[in-house]
């Protein structure tokens, strides 16, 4: 597989860095003050190469698919309920819906792979070539192709999306099985050993998550091969990854290309950002890490990528509710660049000595 | 001084407690996987003592006065600089109105013991008595009746407020010098160490915070009588308040009376509520910790309180902008409460074990 697919994210310059600090310096605060908010506009600022950026139609783009391997029970939810969630999805009833509707951020569904069909829905886009990922411990998730054709998908998506004229994104996912296939990419990619990465995702007891090590371990031991040091982020990508995962990825990868904002989401999210960073490190400087994640693995996935998430609330829902709930801060940060006033126009003193 | 003042605060029922946790886990989203805003529902609804609790015209009041103590060096900026931030509120420059414009917040501005007199404006209130409190190295900060009145004069406002209908009310500050009444109020009450109370501020240096050190250690050998342990709330709060924090005590304890929400935002706003908490322990099942300030004694401080910050943004600016930026989460909260639909209603299978 060409990863050429992969590589296409432009390093940023930080040519007006020093331009773009000053004018966060004189605004009428103590130095620093605003603490990350003001390493968000700086940030920002860099992406668009103003002191003065905007932030354009809000998009969050949420990718659906199956697993499977979630018929050898690693969740605690039968898998029925991705379709179902799609669904909650039209209807304006989950979680991310009721976020994206606070902050006036559009949102987009993707059938990444799901294995059930769907009506036609305004915010809708069929974009699955299988209804869902093989079982991992017989064969990898996806062929050759259909991984390929996933991430193509996902990039068109945001060029789609991106032609709106939205300039800042977050990637949300659904996906009964898929802690089990973000665990398998994360250490996969990072080596971190396979039991630091796996959580108890949507919530299983003791007894379940045992079960879950369990099938996770044979199913690193029947891709030996795959998980050397050697294997490419993409033969990582088709061996572990679930549809959604792998479009997200695609599309990760295809908004940064776009110099857009991006808004990392959890640890399935953060999975399919493990692999468009393993092929273009230089992602990261397009990111912001909304939350970390009460997965177990999320914590060591942000330092393995030395992320520093905005907000820490026990969150474990994902469908892209952590870049919903972090977008107001990023809306702050472009605000009190924008808006506030200097010590000079204010007339106010600055420090004594 | 009558303790009367204080202890108006009623205790919260948890009777429907379990209908409410009932409500947040029919959500479709895995059980507890909104981590702490499954918890902010909860206060928020036991509060409102309902499942469907509503936000009201939300309220920021941002109280400023000036301290004597500042003539002894203890800040990195003249005390002018009070006065010419109140100015810059009156003109919509400064964080706090950013911030709350962009989450529709209502702003007050209080005099609350300015060394300087200003015009009229249509969200300012001159509540003042003195001009800046007194010089602590010499006398207690203020004295009894100016104590009293800014304690009541802080209730009144807030009882203005809540009858033009908010039930959600933040409280911030600005005043040059008060992270040194804050220290000295938290380490009366907290009996915790001088120096693990006292922190860089607006941002001194290692000298300047040496100084800083010095002259407080001076002011607690001078009031040493008052800050045994048999003071009480209102007699330290007299001795080593500011006047923004006496006022900021009243309105928290009449916004609790009240039934009102509390935004706290950080190291001095959370000064006066330890005041209010040492003479009605019952305010706390009223508050939201909306951040943990990067102000060093602020962390000790929650500690001492047993509460959980919302935000860790290693904010310092003070004037209630943790409130502001916090305020979304809050809205959220209510909001996933009220609008997400149920495993029922959505037809969605719930966990298989």
């Amino acid at each position: 597989m060409p990863e050429i697919l992969f590589c296409t994210v432009p390093p940023l310059s930080h040519l007006r860095d020093a331009e773009i600090q000053a004018a966060i310096d004189q605004k009428t605060k103590p130095l620093g003050s605003l603490g990350s908010l003001e390493t968000l506009a700086l940030q920002i600022a860099r992406i668009q190469q103003t002191s003065t950026p905007v932030l354009s139609k809000p998009h969050i783009c949420v990718f659906a698919a199956d697993h499977g391997l979630a018929q050898e029970g690693v969740s605690a939810y039968p898998s029925d309920v991705t379709a179902q969630m799609v669904i909650n999805f039209f209807h304006g009833g989950a979680g991310i819906n009721v976020f994206a509707a606070q902050h006036g951020i559009a949102l987009t569904i993707v059938d990444a792979g799901v294995n059930a069909e769907f009506r036609a829905h305004p915010h809708f886009i069929n974009a699955k070539t299988q209804r869902g990922s093989r079982n991992m411990l017989r064969e990898s998730a996806m062929s050759h192709e259909d991984c390929a054709a996933a991430v193509r998908r996902g990039r068109e998506i945001v060029r789609g999306i991106h032609a709106e004229g939205c300039n800042v994104i977050g990637f949300g996912e659904m996906g009964i099985g898929n802690t089990s296939a973000a665990a398998l990419l994360m250490h996969s990619i990072t080596q971190i050993p396979l039991e630091d990465c796996i959580g108890k995702g949507t919530g299983l007891s003791d007894a379940q998550m045992q079960h879950k090590v369990h099938i996770l371990q044979q199913v690193v031991k029947r891709h030996t091969i795959t998980t050397s040091e050697q294997s490419s982020p993409m033969s990582i990508l088709q061996t572990f990854g679930g549809f959604e995962i792998a479009m997200m990825c695609g599309a990760m990868l295809e908004a940064a290309h776009l110099h857009m904002i991006l808004l990392i989401d959890g640890f399935i999210a953060s999975s399919a950002l493990l692999v468009a960073h393993a092929a273009c490190p230089q992602i990261l400087e397009y990111c912001i890490f909304s939350h970390e994640s009460d997965e177990q693995g999320h914590k060591k996935m942000l330092a393995y990528l030395g992320a520093t998430p905005l907000l820490r609330l026990g969150l474990r829902l994902g469908e892209g509710t952590g870049c919903a709930l972090a977008y107001p801060l990023v809306v702050s940060a472009v605000a009190f660049l924008n808006s506030m006033a200097t010590f000079s126009s204010a007339g106010v003193s600055t420090k004594t000595v």
